[in-house]
């Protein structure tokens, strides 16, 4: 059974568990898909009303962008869980002779890898999502506007969460060069949006 | 049936919908359950654990607080979904006559000051969940204090969405004695929560 099939109540007790699966990536992708899907509600709220006719365009872009982005990080919730599984099963590889020892740690870093890269692509739909939620201020429905300032708050939040989950991994991984490319991406994603997410909610604040 | 009794993939997608509730007061309260239940997580990852004797009690205490504002938040979830149905079948009141009008205007204001202490209520508890994440970065598990991190950006984003939601009513509210009370403990709440968010995200980052 997927986790995003569950009730919330069980998702909540299997995380709050000494399970170490779900965890912080999990709730990473799903503030991230719970901020897209804020995006998409403003839009909802915007299309086909009254006083909006100049913005019909604009909005009906934002929605189909933020519904791929929710399916998406909807998605990447399952391939966290997955990708933890893939590093528990290597590393209880066997390690007794030394072919053994050599394949467990080839297959510890191939999963390590999968472990960095499932919450680098949590991080950059979660900017994804922030880049819609000015538009969606500015021209959603206004009596939703503070929809869209919760939806820049949780992205912005799954951003620096799935950042914790990248950096986990990084000081692990083997691969020096890979590691360096990631820790770039990472750091280009995080650049600029502590800001971002304040000058939109001061936009929103100005709003109420 | 309850929200959080719905799969996660129902939720978000009533959330995405043109329905005006669940919207950003029931995911201010969700984000605040999910930090709880991670300081949960790390609590349960800690108990019990070889070399973390000292801190046995420390973290039983925290455990019971964290599972006590879980069981809050998700049901302030339900009560902010409520609230706003309250404020509806208030407006739809009828108003022809001068009674009719007066006993409208009364019914909203009534409606509105739930719709307000609700997500005032959901502050109240994110804060309270973000003062359980650095004694559960500090104690906890080393494995597991990413989770943590990801418990404070969780609480502190339900914190300001809750903040959003308080203020919409604010500025409706008839009663300016019970609105200045509201936004002087609103102000309260937020203040140096920020930098109480960064200071817990970088002691973390200087764990990984």
């Amino acid at each position: 059974m997927k986790l995003t099939d569950k009730p919330i109540t069980n998702f909540l007790d299997e995380l709050a568990s000494n399970a170490p699966a779900p965890g912080g990536g999990s709730v990473a992708s799903l503030g991230g898909a719970l901020g897209a899907a804020l995006v998409s509600m403003v839009c909802n709220l915007t299309l086909g009303k009254k006083g909006y006719e100049d913005v019909q365009g604009d909005i009906e872009d934002l929605l189909v962008q933020a519904e791929a982005l929710r399916a998406e990080l909807t998605g990447l919730l399952e391939e966290d869980v997955k990708a933890y599984t893939g590093y528990s099963v290597a590393a209880k590889l066997p390690r007794t002779t030394d072919e053994e020892k050599a394949a467990r740690a080839e297959a510890m870093q191939a999963a390590l890898q999968v472990a960095t890269d499932v919450p680098l692509q949590i991080a950059e739909a979660a900017v994804k999502v922030m880049d819609l939620c000015m538009p969606a201020a500015e021209k959603g429905n206004k009596w939703a506007v503070s929809d869209a300032g919760v939806a820049v708050l949780m992205a912005e939040a799954a951003l620096r969460s799935a950042a914790l989950n990248v950096l986990i991994n990084l000081g692990s991984l083997k691969d020096l060069e890979f590691a360096a490319e990631r820790r770039a991406r990472l750091e280009s994603l995080l650049a600029g949006k502590g800001v971002m997410r304040d000058e939109i909610y001061d936009y929103v604040v100005s709003k109420l």
